[in-house]
């Protein structure tokens, strides 16, 4: 997987990936710059974000289960010395869907987090999930065997 | 640092971060989406280059030199098993600039993965760099300690 990414002055730099779709990133105005776009790091974990909901969605439908509305709320930790990098990600999944129950959305995380997302596999903090499920918080159970894949 | 990620159907997502510029991602159609978005995993790379990119223009402008041009080539090699995590990343600097020199760029590339970078840093792949300096492709050098820091 490839991307470019060009220097537009200051602290703004645009990005394409072999997609081709155009990403703007800029800096906020005490570092020199004119927050024109989103900030690196954001990028990181909005990236979580789409990968992990990707297979979210993905298993969910083949469980044949219908989602009616899907977000995630994505926290990252980071240390306070240079360089400041991620150190925990707390990912809260908030589903709401009239046939999906805490032991199938529980089960949809897993997959994603042990087996499936390659972003949350390429970064090194440590991540913690939860999810709301009908506006009901469930915290992750504890850690069992996932033997049924639906992608399978 | 907080982002929200919605689902906005099919493999569709909207990220928003703190500086409040929205991403859309999407997968591609082959695995059910449409295509209207970067991939996920395209933004985990732009996201490093971005913020190693700023620190770059940072540390030559604190040295009081003049970029002309930059960009970076950043490749990503992942596994072909899931989750296909980045194993290896290359980022290639390539830069124009009358007063730049080679050990001043690798300088402040060192600087940057060394020190600054927090994309870098919160990424577990074994990443590379190289650089192309007014046309002349060069290779990094030996690791040494940099000890004067611009930024400093």
């Amino acid at each position: 997987m490839k991307v470019s990414v060009q220097w537009e002055g200051k602290r703004r730099f645009a990005a394409r990936g072999e997609s081709n779709h155009p990403v703007v990133m800029d800096a906020k105005p005490d570092v020199g710059g004119e927050d024109q776009g989103p900030r690196p790091m954001e990028l990181l974990l909005m990236g979580l974000g789409g990968c992990t909901g990707i297979d979210i969605v993905m298993i969910l439908e083949k469980m044949r289960l219908m989602v009616e509305e899907f977000r995630m709320e994505i926290e990252g930790v980071r240390r306070e010395e240079y360089p400041q990098k991620f150190t925990e990600i707390h990912v809260k999944y908030i589903l709401k869907g009239a046939n999906l129950t805490p032991d199938k959305v529980e089960r949809a995380i897993r997959l994603s987090e042990d087996k499936y997302c390659s972003a949350s596999a390429s970064l090194n903090a440590r991540i913690r999930t939860s999810y709301e499920l009908n506006g009901v918080v469930y915290e992750m159970g504890e850690r069992v065997e996932v033997d049924d894949d639906p992608l399978q």
